[in-house]
């Protein structure tokens, strides 16, 4: 990640929430007072996060500390201590919302890519993410399919050339929008192209092109395509994949599955943050 | 929504996906290039941010045009046609997938809030979201809940107090921690007291308070708790609640039920955009 | 406040000031060499900002410290010492303007709300200030009237609905109006009515409404509408008060006056930033 | 004023305002509907700010145009009609408070200047703006200055290099600190130089300076540091002078009278904005 | 090129020059003059940035054209008129400068790259720029290259991973070094590594490693080089490459040279904007 | 320089190259490594740009230390270090690119201008850039100069008045343009005239200006033209100035030469940064 962007993203995170000002606790909290809290699994998953939580709590007060007391990316179970806080107390609870919604939804992403990735063990399949992410949240997303043990696709547009069928459609031919792009990037961008039929899979593989997407084939047609393409390329399937279908389709052969879903709509992971009543006069 | 946010929000999402250059359109459309597209509902729901889309578009190209084919707020089914856009050809395949993702997240989260109400159907109980949305997304996933019939809690931490443990036990005691906010606040801010216990809830009345959260309360006790407010604050229950339970706790007689998930567990509703091959010389 | 929102404003304002660089500071002063300074109000008035203050000079350079000689919110003398600078000769002198003029400014407008909140003494009736601010400075100058003894009014067009004659006239009537709010804003959000007669009066009072504006009543008039009120909804006497009016309006019994002119013509409260000649070689 | 800087400070300002939105026009006002409104003065004075005006409008929607009815500068009676806005409704209302902020402030300061310079006809003596301007409208306030018909002084630390006891202190010596400046600027940058004494004001004399500020000399030394001077340097008297005093301290034969007061404590215009109704349909 | 973060750079570098006002435009041309200019080449080369002056305009009045006399990628001979803008005049004349800066940067730029690719004629060896680009320019620097004929090596540090000595020193051996990234990135990431001797090639082609920089080699072994690897991944020579060797190291059989100096040390194309004296009234 | 802007350059040109992430540090580097590395001069000349560097490590890092070998405008031998650069090794390979390239180019333009002014030894003349400078680096560009002896002209739009033909032209004669520019501006603003011809000399003699620029002379008519003005004004020579013409064009007496190449089209300074092996565990 970019540690850069990630401190701007935040401060425009706390400051949705924030407004303008934190009336609760500028009424209630004396400016001096300081906690130490806990951040608990309230559910069974795995984390991702916490140097992200961290950093929400030192943009609001640079002395607030947060020490992991489990690894990014552990499993945990269901009311694990994964973190403690500690800082002025203003701090913690004025961003407590906002580490949490990050934390729930990292982790939330992290569990599904976990569970996914445990289907295919003993495959040399990988499971990666797509641009199906959250508007704003790419970064974070994909950095959370990462500690869940899946692989990332291209960032963004500029990362990489995937055809689709509109884009050949516009060249006029597959060979035509191939030559387009060589021509326009060099060595350090990947051409992949999208194909549908064991036909277009066929006309890729005359082409000068570095992987194949083989969108919502049946099972059969996949393990036919596979087995045409033989490694010449890479390949990826994509499209409908399920849990219940994600081994039998690694099981083609490809080289990886990717899935929209494991960002666009896994659930949050319940987190939350008590205070650890421990430090008598310091302690709330 | 504020409308400079609202497009200072999509610049940014923008830059995101396209970073330094959408490398597969600048290579194969040609600059002059037009198109009419639509965008589909590939799943049944409730759609929710036409207007939204719309203005990715226009932040790509001001000549982009969006024309819904249905309302904002529409039950649609499977394979309904609900909007066209027109325009520059590389401005619409360069903001595809952002106003995508923006479009099926926000259509998620009206269709899951549109499923609840409809539960509480003939009942005086209102479904309200909390501030659990996604990190930048706030208001638009506010929007989202209003277009499902669903109604806002505060938008942000100075839209409204709402008083925890933490902050009572901070103050000393609840009612030292109404006085210090009631000091704090003017006549425009509403305070609300969470309430786990029925004692809890006596000693709230007592106090200056404008709302009362009953938290995590069996039916039984949530029942009692309404019976003692006797109307006197406005009522919210909260905590564990599920389509399953929604309307027998809506039926204890609380003006409202909130619900994290239906933010941050909200699942993407389906929905894609392809060309519509129709002008000739003009489509792709 | 919201100490992201101060940090950026800061940064912003001494942009405006600094420029391409402080050429006189640049050009004389040796970038290691370290003063400490006195802030002294050259006038008698309530100060406010001190924090503000200390942030743009940390804002220059971290190490700058500024140490408070009175609170927040004293009331003192011409002369007296208030505040304490030290760090950094360049950091100083370069960010001495922005912190004098944002610490006038602010001074100025909690004195003048001192002034009129002690006219109020022994009245149960609040001074509220409007949202007719200064562009920018709206959070700075709704703490100075916190500082002053005032309350705020609703911070911006979010933070609760005010009902116009031209937002009346749009709905049809005010009884639409109402209904039409009441759906689209949630419990946390209050509603007040601007109220010029005793007629409109009666009419919001059948209303579901929690606030009403008397807007330019004389003094009779605004006492009957205070009686036929009678506690049902908060009142807010506003237009035209002066600080020799301002008793005897709130002896009408309204709970609050509103007063545009204590943040849009406030005059400056004079202080001013000397270097303290003690400390040998590191002063100037 | 710079166009670019001067859209991004208005979008600032507006999302001041506006934040999570507008409730209140949101809720009653249709998106469809246009009107046309007038802009009013309540008080007489100079008018300054109509082309702000127009840009906050634009801001919220491209389609809004404001027609002056009176020149930029003019000086109006009260009750003069002096602008008429017309376009959506919901940018109007949305948009009023801040134009008006804005109009307000920028007219008073005019109207104030405006004062003072025809207090100095028929003297050849400028009035002069400092950089005691309130943070974040610096470009603004100094604008209205000129409309109101003053000159402005520098416009920050980067247009020219003012010489305070400090500096001087620092340098060790005035010679030595004009000799470090001279080294360091071009010859597109002024030296002023402050002096408090005759004696100061000799001294300068020697040197390589452009112009000398007099600071709260009485009117007979400043005459004879006039006549000491006698046109070799730019002069400018500068220090507690008041609208009664300005003429006489003007008759000095100084080139110009500086004035912290015409921005900072510059009371606003009385201003408003009502609904013109004679449109029918269209109007509210 | 990111037409987005291109309009937002735009306004960055039009507030550095543009600061509190033209002084000078403002004060002698009247907001409503326009006049037609043109942009004339005073020195032989290959014109870019054509597109770029005509959004500096634009960002400072949407009125402004700039209507093309040569494509973009022309060779033009000095004295050659590039294209006509027409707008008002103060647009036109406080653009000027900064239009023109980008312009001779950018053509300087693709006049040094046609240069070189002309130099390799008839060879299938592309030419490359690198990350030694101005920074905040990289997309225009890179655009300029592509205009000239040449081709871009990896945008940035998230585009493409190039493992140096101190990687491999880190990972503790060149084979470690790759399998740590190739664990970190997907199949959308191209791996290249640097290599000084022979030795290092052969070591390098055993592992999985799409491309090699040969730096600094002589003719001799780069020749030797070329012929071990055999296309077995993509080669690209660097490093002390001038317009004299460039062939000669492209006959050594790599498929690319690369140049920071292309960038980083190309001098301006000496570019000037003029008036067109012929529109009567509306020119100057 | 402006320490705030400065930073937020930074961060921007930071942002620029590592986009998503650096994915072969991210790889390959633990995040806690620490290393000592030296930044060499490979090629003579004069150093600029050590504060600079210095800010971007600190700004991946707040831990990053840069310890200046040499002294800023030191001129120096190939090989010398000139820096040695401590910190966690992600920070200092992430940063190292972005601080060479800044240092590369303003030690370009110092070299540059530190040996035109070593031309003008011994006379009284002025080496001045233009605002032909890479747009966005400014600032940096015109510090360089100075680091290299020379002086700088007006920063940008709102620092001076420059009068050239085209605002002659627009105001009717230079007279009245001259009148037009001091009735705008006050005293800490110097006016320029550009001048092709003695007659022109003659006329910009009889009016209010403070310098003259003489445009492309030849050394007879510019001897002659300074023989003219005599000291009135400040003069200064520009147009086709080359290494070997610039002492000829200063012995005419100008004050000073304004050269547009000395930033448009300076030559990066070769500067490479190195591991420092001696730390054993600690560095790489």
């Amino acid at each position: 990640m970019n540690p850069i962007q990630l401190k701007q993203f935040i401060r425009e995170v706390l400051n949705e929430d924030i407004g303008a000002g934190d009336l609760t606790t500028e009424a209630i909290v004396p400016s001096g007072h300081k906690s130490t809290c806990l951040i608990i699994a309230k559910q069974a998953g795995v984390i991702a996060g916490l140097p992200v939580a961290e950093l929400v709590f030192k943009e609001l007060d640079e002395s607030c500390r947060l020490t992991p007391l489990v690894d990014e990316g552990a499993e945990v179970a269901k009311g694990t201590q994964i973190a403690r806080v500690s800082g002025p107390t203003r701090a913690i609870l004025t961003g407590e919302r906002v580490a949490l919604n990050l934390m729930q939804r990292m982790s939330g992403i992290a569990t599904l890519t976990r569970q996914l990735v445990k289907k295919l063990e003993g495959l040399d399949c990988r499971v990666l993410d797509t641009r199906k992410t959250t508007p704003g949240l790419r970064q974070l997303e994909k950095y959370a399919v990462r500690v869940g043990g899946g692989t990332n696709h291209r960032f963004g547009l500029s990362h990489g050339v995937m055809l689709k069928d509109n884009h050949i459609a516009m060249a006029g031919s597959l060979k035509k929008a191939v030559e387009l792009v060589r021509q326009r990037v060099g060595h350090m961008v990947q051409v992949e192209v999208e194909a549908d039929t064991l036909e277009q899979v066929k006309e890729i593989l005359q082409l000068d092109v570095d992987a194949i997407l083989l969108d919502n084939m049946d099972v059969e047609t996949m393990r036919e395509a596979v087995r045409l393409i033989d490694g010449k390329v890479w390949t990826e399937a994509s499209g409908g994949i399920t849990p219940e279908t994600i081994r039998t389709i690694a099981e083609t052969g490809v080289n990886a599955v990717s899935l929209g879903w494991i960002t666009h709509s896994a659930t949050a992971l319940d987190i939350s943050l008590d205070f650890e009543h421990e430090t008598g006069d310091e302690s709330c």
